[in-house]
């Protein structure tokens, strides 16, 4: 028996089947085109769905149920996206939509929310506790407890993100000032590059960035490995940065292991080893044992992975 | 059946007879005398609840069993104080010496929970999420999720007031710089309340804290409410940083009832409302019902009532 997960991305629907235990036997990807109406764009899921089993040669009739990732504001019992922006949809009943091209059971969750359980299941399996963050265009991330997706009571909680860690400080495209995203996130970093970059024009930032046409996440972590010290000077900024609020997600989960994802996760270890010292250093955690950090190692596939499982086990309960 | 809960505290222990809904029949305390071994405290709070059970006429062998909320570290499961610095402890057996003195089933949880427990229990039953919080000397709180306490992996979660809002900001006495408890603590309203006293020395705050021999967390709210535009000031940027604190909570938790305790929660909707409207204006949530937030209603009482409750229902499970 396999699940379906779909991770449905403002630019790409990627689909994969999924076995019980988390693996992806097949996958593919179609383009959103966010900008269409949301039916339109679910009828391509479903249909994403069944070349997925034509291509992988299993009968839709061995696909258990399917997972949906979807951004925005999820109501995951009944199926519907209160509201998401990237890709317009208002109290939009995804699950029912689906069904009218391809009628199989159809879990809809946050992908953030999916995302964390992908790399819960293949990666922190049992932990009692445990937070996924990505570092990304935006902060987000996900909760898992005693393994179940952690929602709040009206199902939008853990936007870990959107938690201010200067008052008074930066615009968050949420409206608030000073959010962990307008520190931690990629577009925080390049910001925080071109201020270094105007301040120092010596840099080597300005020369990579000159060579490459464009300031990107990668400006920075470029000029500190070749030993620029304007340069190390942002990046270890922005390790305190990511420091911080992870540092904080500890005190307030103690999670078993807390993952980090997203784009910048690809540094590895650059990245991992000056955090995890950070946090470890200032968590009020002094006696007991501590939260393990790791870097993820799913990348794009924790989406489908997550949401297939989101289903499986929806199924099993 | 009754359950008996103790509120361990650095200078009295409060101890209370609980009937299995929560409501207290009889209380006593007794000075903990805090530099002791904390064995001849731990045989205190067990003779307590013989005298408890003396007063109220209530024979010993219809408590079903013992709650005790401790300061610090605790290991639940165990019955064990890892560590405490208020009252000297480390490893402590609590349960086990509890039991020397009197021969009941004990449960040992954190002191913060036990008051979160509390207040869930008579004024959020039901709640999926809550979230607890104290702002007094420190700041600190408890979140039930599912009618369980949550403690992270290792028992030391939900350290609510250990978050950092500015990060560099000022010292916290865990040795980070910027906690929330370092701004919207009792100690730091005084702290600001000084500060805004030398800016100001007309103010009607310094007039107050000569009349009262000192500055304490009322001086700035009694300035206000006479008028005193330096008091306000104060009173109002005060609200903002606890506002920015329970945003934050709310944005991960999306409780569906936020309690307000300690000492300064006696102002009531004073405090409640300004605080209230600047989380609702600044939280991420717009589109799915929002976070009720609540003055505590137990005061001192909350500890007690916990603890037992956290008997009730370990003995229950």
């Amino acid at each position: 028996m396999y699940y379906a997960g779909i991770d449905l991305g403002g630019t790409n629907i990627a689909a994969g089947l999924v076995t019980t235990d988390g693996k992806i036997v097949e996958s593919m990807s179609v383009p959103t085109h966010a900008e269409r109406d949301f039916r339109e764009i679910v009828k391509d899921m479903a249909e994403l769905v069944v070349k997925l089993s034509e291509k992988a040669n299993i009968p839709v009739s061995e696909i258990k149920a399917v997972g949906i990732g979807c951004p925005g504001s999820i109501d995951s019992a009944r199926g519907v996206c209160e509201y998401s922006n990237n890709i317009s949809m208002v109290h939009a009943d995804v699950a029912g939509e689906f069904k009218k091209t391809l009628d199989v059971p159809v879990y809809l969750e946050n992908d953030a929310n999916a995302a964390a359980l992908g790399e819960y299941e293949i990666n922190a399996k049992g932990s009692g506790s445990f937070v996924f963050v990505t570092l990304g265009t935006g902060v987000g991330g996900g909760v898992i407890i005693n393994g179940e997706i952690f929602r709040g009571f009206n199902g939008v909680g853990a936007e870990l993100g959107h938690t201010v860690i200067n008052v008074d400080g930066e615009q968050c495209t949420c409206g608030r000032k000073g959010c962990w995203e307008a520190y931690a996130s990629v577009t925080a970093l390049i910001r925080q590059t071109k201020a270094a970059m105007e301040a120092n024009p010596d840099s080597l930032m300005c020369e990579i960035a000159e060579k490459e046409g464009r300031i990107s996440g990668m400006t920075s972590f470029l000029a500190a490995k070749a030993g620029d010290k304007a340069g190390q000077a942002v990046v270890d900024q922005y390790f305190v940065y990511i420091a911080e609020g992870i540092t904080n997600l500890v005190n307030i989960f103690q999670p078993e292991k807390l993952v980090i994802g997203g784009s910048i996760s690809k540094e590895g270890d650059y990245l991992l080893k000056p955090v995890a010292e950070l946090v470890k250093k200032h968590d009020y955690n002094r006696y007991m044992p501590k939260a393990e950090i790791k870097i993820a190692t799913l990348r794009g596939d924790a989406g489908i992975i997550g949401a297939a499982i989101a289903a499986r086990n929806a199924e099993e309960r």
